[in-house]
């Protein structure tokens, strides 16, 4: 595990719903870092959201974040986002940080305010554990539904000295009391002017986590932040900060491929490649409907190669194209052309490509250049278990 | 049963993939009546789809309907076309009755061609079934994994002769390569010109079958039929007009409360009413939202009252609202308001409520007066077993 330079991490047990387990974590970087955050695009936004947002909003560098798991902070109002401001001054304080320098994040049970008492308890356990805990234990503080704690990291190439990126996120759907978010966090020492740093992360976020999808649906509280300390004493510019780019990008997308392989009840990540649209948007839409269909997911669940499903979503998806000229093909062989399912005995021939966990839907539209790649999750009996039974 | 005046019946079983049951059915107007049509908008339509938009364009009226169930004749191509015209033909010969006045409609496995000797070795005893059979044997001959039949009439309010409205559907959410097509065949003995009949026919279909969901796939071959024979004599015009679009209106939605009752696994009707929206569109758009969720869906198969999820699809949904003017109930029971769950214990509350097979869910954006109601399915492990274990 590679974590850049300058940073240390925190974890600890408050107990905010979880027994024996951590569910409370820090960064901390040892100078003011580059500070960027990326959130959810919903209109009900959880108050570490709106925090974290003027934060960002009032200053480029910050020191820290902390995040919890138990308890989203979402849907509680004023009381909720003056709570998220007393957490971070108490972490401020146990930290030695100065104030409006750490970033929030929640995810667990929303509409309930968050159990300050605890808060309290678990500052003096959590600041001892500074420095002594791993990012990987910070990882595991922040998981909720989450089979696995989901980290990844990159050095950039060609540097003279060694640059890291490094990230961690969670996410398994989002489930309600329980309304499992997606948060991320990405740490890189390189040096980046905070503007740039926000673009980085902006488009590593655009091409990673919001193209994948488990069940469509966003949460409250979804957030990624990127911190960049500059202790590797590397300027990203020109060459160098191409490669740190590509790094964040290639970080980003294995936590991305991570959050399907752990959807909930999930037992495929099918890679949706649509080609051939008439521009990237109509192939997005193209993606996307083929991605969401409960009739493509259920399918891809039966292992059962069904062009049928997957024609009829493109059908309705509203991307231009002519019937006769979409091809799809499932694991490289092509299995409807011309308007027609091709004449071989698809069942026999995709049964071991099907079995496989890794799925590539290939589609191709027939109309342009336009192109766009989708991660999506199945939808399986264990998803319906999951999603109506976790309260008995 | 209530059958407007001047139709005939026919059912028989061809044996096309279903054994000892009627697999198609034909209603036969004893005189030309003003025919109408609705289809599917998916972009590959299947070949009957496309000949009955042939023959409607030609001519405004027709004398049958002709059904079959376990054979879509969908993605076909030019041989498909052919084969259905061919069945017609087959059809107007056995029936007494001029070419290119049977419109036709097929639902069932798509990609293989219609077996024409079956078809050829079923015209004597569909023959002989003319006026034998009833509307509910035809209602019976379209089913596919439908779990009852479908029919629904009414009776003119107001008219000094009887003026009846009959109507048959199928549907059961979309399975390929049983691909359960919804299919509808309305049927009146009142006079009406063909050009405001089509009107009828569509406004009742945009205000009852467009506003139901199983699983958001639309097929590739659904069709609504509308045939007005004046077969009672009485012309629908004025006040007899309104009075025969409403009962249209109430028997299309009757029929699209029975394909949501028998969705494919499904245990709810859900009712979504959307109100205080900006424009009826963005109502539209928030209850689709809300009614596709997976989350939701689930939610109400559990029934757990999750005001989180309905808020966090409404949030995404793209409608405009303030987070703070929204207010969601359950059964007549607020649950969310001010951006905050109301202080209520819910769960017991709406335990007897959310026990039925019928829910409400009711939602005010507070922004304006646009309004939409959809009814949606649950989504259920009997549904995930369905669509993705239906081979083994």
């Amino acid at each position: 595990m590679l974590v850049p330079k300058g940073y240390r991490f925190a974890a600890t047990g408050a107990g905010f719903k979880y027994k024996d387990r951590d569910d409370v974590g820090a960064v901390v970087s040892d100078e003011p870092a580059a500070a960027a955050g990326v959130f959810t695009t919903n209109k009900f936004q959880a108050a570490p959201v709106l925090v974290a947002k003027d934060l960002l909003e009032a200053n480029s560098e910050m020191r820290a974040v902390m995040i919890n798991s138990g308890q989203a902070n979402a849907c509680t109002g004023d009381e909720g986002r003056v709570n998220c401001r007393v957490t971070l001054e108490m972490a401020a304080e146990a930290f030695g940080l100065p104030q409006d320098v750490i970033l929030p994040a929640s995810t667990g049970v929303i509409g309930d305010h968050l159990k300050m008492d605890k808060w309290k308890s678990a500052m003096p356990a959590l600041t001892e554990s500074l420095g002594e805990a791993t990012a990987l234990d910070m990882a595991k503080a922040i998981m909720t539904t989450d089979a696995f704690p989901k980290v990844a990291w990159a050095h950039l190439e060609g540097c003279d000295k060694e640059v890291r990126v490094f990230g961690m996120a969670k996410g398994a759907g989002m489930i309600c009391p329980n309304m499992a978010t997606m948060l991320g966090v990405v740490l890189t020492d390189a040096q980046v002017d905070p503007e740039t740093w926000r673009k980085v992360l902006k488009d590593a976020v655009d091409g990673s986590f919001n193209r994948i999808t488990i069940d469509g649906d966003t949460s409250t509280n979804d957030t990624v932040f990127g911190l960049a300390n500059g202790a590797s004493g590397v300027v990203a510019e020109g060459r160098v900060l191409k490669a740190l780019s590509e790094a964040v990008m290639e970080v980003c997308r294995s936590l991305s491929y991570m959050i399907v392989q752990d959807a909930e009840g999930g037992t495929k990540v099918v890679r949706i490649e649509v080609g051939g649209a008439a521009n990237d948007a109509q192939a997005e839409v193209a993606a996307r409907t083929v991605g969401h269909s409960p009739l493509v997911k259920t399918a891809m669940y039966g292992c059962d190669p069904n062009w049928g499903r997957i024609a009829a979503a493109l059908g309705r998806c509203g991307a231009q194209f002519d019937p006769d000229h979409v091809v799809i093909a499932i694991g490289g062989t092509v299995i409807f052309r011309g308007g027609r399912p091709v004449n071989i005995d698809i069942d026999s021939l995709l049964a071991p490509t099907l079995k496989r966990q890794d799925i590539v839907i290939d589609i191709s539209l027939g109309e342009g250049d336009g192109s766009y790649v989708l991660l999506a999750s199945d939808l399986t009996h264990e998803y319906v278990t999951i999603n109506a039974d976790y309260r008995t």
